[in-house]
């Protein structure tokens, strides 16, 4: 390719919108281009990339016998409405109606595509298992897109989905596909990539991972044993806490603390520590007026993900002021009388004593609460937020926090869809069962920011050889010179022959111009021709990190870069 | 690939709702799946098809220099605002509003987008002339999709937009399009593809040719002469008529013919033929009640295209019982007075005498209508349909009219799209300049239905070698024979080794009906592999027309199978 040619605008300037190093860079290099708030064109190099990823993911997903096939981005509401979706699923999914009037939504995903796709052409365990996955279009219309292609509204995305005749199958293919995701996310080039378990959210089913790059810059929060292999997503994460119960119980006791109403300056005034109090966090079972009141100990936070399992509903943070009973900043747990409320208590205050919680009257909060002696909670559940800190529930070590990027996830979802869909097979026994289903996802353009976000410096951007735009960048310095021109013409005629991929700046600029663009836009190996180097005899061939920096003999360039290549492809 | 496992199902039974050859057989071998009017899901094996034709229109996209990007299926009103099709495009065009209450479309094609793309990134001449194109999903929200994949709502298309200081460049470069488009109909074995002089339609612009395979079902007509190279849609075909004039003119003359009100009746009535008849037919200006009345030889038909043309408007069939001075059925061209109307004459009646044609009365016409006498007409148009046997307008030999499908289109856009979308560069004098742009478009989807429609027999599909799915089709027969079982999956292992793509029937199932699949998916080469070839140590080894036949060793079958696929490939 010439980079004369080539469209896509490279500038000095860090555009003002943008705030983490994929998007600065990416829009610096000119590889993307924004159309709309999430919404993107991709240039020539970051579609190769893009492209190159595809083919690594089609390899591994050939591998373990998946079919590639196409399902629609445009799909009729009834399909939607078979499984529920259409009703569960709010403002993310476009929802239009097409000339006849008729409902249609834009695909988020393709469970009900591919249940469609499968349920009249499989009728027999002996069809099963099989894969059928697909690189397609979603839209997904975000509240909040932001970070340039870490989370947009349009993208694609490889979706698969397996097919089973029991859970025991299921598994044993799962575990195939969390193995060939491992190797898709290496051959990628990711190097801090790690599998956590996760919150099934809005696909149903149970177990559930996220592959996770780890990076500052992540909106996921994972939980890592600094000694043994647990790692979890905050939202499911769970630990070790020891529930320190006093020797002796204070007696129960109100004290005025007038406006004081959040923990920090109750415990403050009160000279007693947070981990020494309880705290109130209300909402609203969404789409009613029924409260749920979650108690746990002051120092923690509560785990929405948590709470809604073990409340089996979701919920929406509440506005307390108008439910009686309720005082907002003097909520407690002793002598608590809201009708009707859902209430949760923590297993942070099993068994504690001496703590100051609301007294549920305005400017008084309780002293000396005992919960074995004050209180009968039949039940504690877990629903606090793992600390930075706490103790592994497996190894009781150090846990330890850490951001991510979520690049991938692989999902366990049982008959959910196969059952509301009315998918059925013939077992070996005649009986017509559910079949079990799998699914599992990778979003094409979040992986190229996420290799990005791992993988640069302050001149640029650094793709791993498996997935660079191009593996060369043949930079002729002097193009007025004609013996420059004939012999970059002629190297890049040979190199693009022998299957090298070359990106040929042909351009009229200085070398400044040309080294910091090459940089920028991160191609791994820089040949330079010049006037210098023909006089030599050679050209001069770099890495993009500058580990390797030699002459090559001009007649040796071929063969020195193909070797090259490989060494850096390995 | 194992056929035990492949997704699709194969039925003997014709679908109720599907008329032609491609649509039925593309359901019965299990390609297709509809999910909703005129929106498909591809199973495995069309996917394959449509990649191998992706693969090769990328080839030839890349030869030409062309750039694959990538523009998003969703984009906001503005784009289209900015060109005037958000407003001139009817209801094809997907419209809805985003949850921040945005206005947002599903593209139809990607001028605009391609536009934004480049119209910041480029600002010199020395960047032209560049090609930019794409693969990706299009939504045309047709009234009646019809034909399986020949006419859809949502496909995916190959389109390419070029960009040129001036109309030379593009004329040239558009030819090497041409050409590229006559390389990939033929690389993806299409035998009978014409290319012809085309309407621009919504794209604009002038000079347009499109891609015709030439067969019964298509749903364009055709007209090419039977001697030299001339070819035109109808829309835009002209032809070489003789306008014969009488040597005496008769005296106009009014005649009684009663509720007599079209051609056919009144010619017989009177005993004239009808190209010695004038008819009128009518419409509106669409959007007002302006009439327009186009005159033409009775014999002929309107070309709607052609009438738009000539008044610079669209047009909608006229209701024109409340238009004051019309009487249908008895409309002439001698003594009409239809205040505001748009009147047209075609060049068939151009000098002509002796001819009837409406009095502007009831029941009456006139005898004797001479134009050159009765009337000063100042500019006759070409507004006719070219008919079956008319004279070619480039050799005078007789024109023949044929149905095609429309496989690909090339257009030459012009400075439609850079000029109201503001996109300019600075030329060799520093002046500031709309890039000319040409577009380029094939349909993935329709290429798959038009090969299935050219190449098929009464048992099945007939893929040609470059885009079959599989290349071999090996054929177990009596799979319960440990020998066949052990000997199959072995040949099934060292083909794969080889690199020969090979669907292999592991199924238990009489060879009745693996040979009517291995038919009805319609795949170049079948082995069969049987107790009975064993025990001559061979396979048995036929191509899908049967010409080829013949035994091969069992030791020597990878190598000749990869010989014959070579040959068939050629």
């Amino acid at each position: 390719m010439l980079l004369s040619k080539l469209v896509g605008e490279r500038t000095k300037t860090n555009p003002s919108d943008a705030t983490i190093p994929s998007h600065i860079l990416l829009l610096r290099a000119g590889y993307i281009k924004l159309v709309s708030n999430g919404i993107w064109s991709l240039s020539m190099p970051a579609k190769r990339i893009a492209r190159k990823i595809e083919n690594i993911i089609r390899e591994e997903m050939d591998a373990v016998e998946g079919q590639e096939v196409s399902f629609p981005v445009v799909m009729p509401k009834e399909l939607w409405a078979e499984s529920g979706r259409y009703y569960s699923i709010g403002e993310e999914m476009v929802r239009f109606k097409d000339r006849c009037g008729r409902d249609m939504v834009l695909g988020m995903t393709h469970e009900e595509a591919a249940v469609h796709f499968a349920r009249d052409a499989v009728n027999s365990y002996q069809q099963l298992p099989f894969m059928i996955y697909q690189f397609q279009t979603k839209f997904r219309d975000e509240a909040r897109s932001r970070g340039g292609l870490i989370r947009v509204r349009e993208f694609t995305m490889k979706d698969a989905y397996s097919f089973h005749t029991d859970y025991a199958d299921l598994e044993k293919y799962y575990y195939r596909v969390y193995d060939a995701y491992t190797r898709i996310f290496k051959r990628i080039g990711m190097k801090d990539v790690v599998a956590v378990k996760s919150d099934t959210g809005m696909m149903g089913g149970s177990v559930a991972h996220e592959y996770m790059l780890l990076t500052d810059v992540g909106e996921d929060t994972i939980v890592l044993c600094s000694e043994c292999d647990y790692k979890a997503n905050i939202e499911v994460a769970v630990s070790k806490r020891e529930n320190v119960r006093d020797a002796d119980s204070a007696k129960l006791e109100e004290v005025y603390t007038a406006d004081r109403a959040d923990i920090a300056s109750v415990s403050e005034y009160l000279g007693v520590p947070e981990n020494k109090t309880v705290k109130a966090v209300c909402y609203f079972v969404k789409g009613s007026e029924k409260p749920v009141i979650c108690f746990l100990r002051g120092d923690l936070e509560v785990n929405e993900s948590k709470l809604k399992k073990v409340i089996s509903a979701e919920i929406v943070p509440a506005n307390i002021k108008d439910v009686p009973g309720l005082h907002a900043g003097n909520i407690g747990p002793v002598g608590l009388s809201v009708p009707d409320a859902v209430i949760v208590f923590d297993a942070s205050l099993k068994g504690l004593n001496n703590l100051v919680g609301g007294a549920n009257k305005p400017e008084y909060h309780l002293k000396g609460i005992d919960f074995d002696r004050d209180l009968s909670v039949k039940e504690f559940y877990d629903v606090a937020k793992v600390k930075e800190g706490e103790y592994c529930p497996v190894c009781g070590k150090k846990l330890v926090l850490r951001n991510g990027i979520e690049v991938g996830n692989i999902f366990q979802l049982g008959t959910k869809y196969t059952k509301t869909m009315g998918m059925t097979v013939l077992d070996k026994e005649g009986k017509a069962i559910n079949p079990v289903m799998g699914c599992y996802g990778i979003g094409i353009g979040r992986a190229i920011a996420s290799v990005a976000e791992e993988s640069h410096d302050e001149k640029g951007l650094i793709w791993p050889m498996s997935i660079a735009p191009w593996q060369v960048y043949l930079c002729a310095l002097r193009t007025d010179d004609p013996s420059v021109r004939e012999k970059s013409e002629e190297l890049y005629r040979i190199l693009t022959e022998e299957g090298v991929e070359v990106l040929f700046d042909d351009r009229e600029a200085s070398a400044g111009v040309k080294f910091s663009d090459c940089d920028l836009m991160g191609i791994p190996v820089r040949v330079v021709i010049s006037p210098k180097t023909l006089q030599r005899d050679c050209v001069e061939v770099s890495t993009r990190d500058k580990k390797i920096q030699k002459d090559v003999s001009y007649n040796d360039a071929a063969s020195a870069l193909k070797a090259l290549i490989s060494q850096l492809s390995g």
